[in-house]
């Protein structure tokens, strides 16, 4: 585990979005864009049970997560690690990032849907540009 | 092999960065950020031999690229395929991307570096939003 500097969390809790990339069943790339914030060194973001990336990272939990610095896109941080996914039935972490991106309530899920937190710890954290 | 849409050839064709996503040794996912442009139905962008995204690119070459509608956030693209890769001595599409997104002839390579164009031919195209 390593940690996040001081500049990548910034990167990480402004309202930036953040291009996530977890390996399918074949073990090619996916790639996809996400809410995410920060807990101490950790990332996390939200997802639904089903979807694409939430079955990729049951199956293997590596990832790449990167954002760019919207202030010069030539300087970006790319974190690589492994998801641990948790149950979040109250749908709390979504709602959280919510109101951090969108300053508002989420409303696009329905009774059905199960919401995980993916929470990543750092392997490995690279500072381009 | 796939085509792609009017509206994801704009969005590659625009000056958007595009997040290229590759396979480390270890089959874990790599993130960086490129300048990109299209050739048709295929994707070009350019990298340097021993960057880690050519020893990726030449040990496996399937690969995930993302671009971002920047009217739209919520809206993305990502494309799907393999990548080949040619050798381009005089750093011919360097030049273009730079001109591209820069406005001005591309100056940061020293005369070690060997220049080498990778072009993807979409296998999938999976429009976001």
């Amino acid at each position: 585990m390593t940690e996040l500097s001081p500049n990548a969390r910034a990167l990480f809790d402004a309202k930036n979005f953040v291009t996530l990339s977890t390996l399918n069943e074949d073990g090619s790339p996916q790639t996809s864009v996400i809410w995410a914030k920060t807990d101490g060194d950790d990332l996390l973001f939200s997802t639904v049970k089903g979807r694409r990336k939430y079955g990729n990272l049951a199956r293997d939990p590596r990832l790449s997560a990167l954002v760019i610095d919207p202030a010069n896109p030539y300087k970006y941080i790319e974190v690589r690690g492994r998801a641990s996914l948790a149950d979040d039935p109250q749908g709390e972490l979504i709602q959280e990032l919510s109101q951090k991106y969108m300053g508002q309530a989420y409303r696009f899920d329905t009774p059905e849907m199960e919401r995980v937190i993916v929470r990543v710890s750092p392997e490995k954290v690279i500072v381009h540009g």
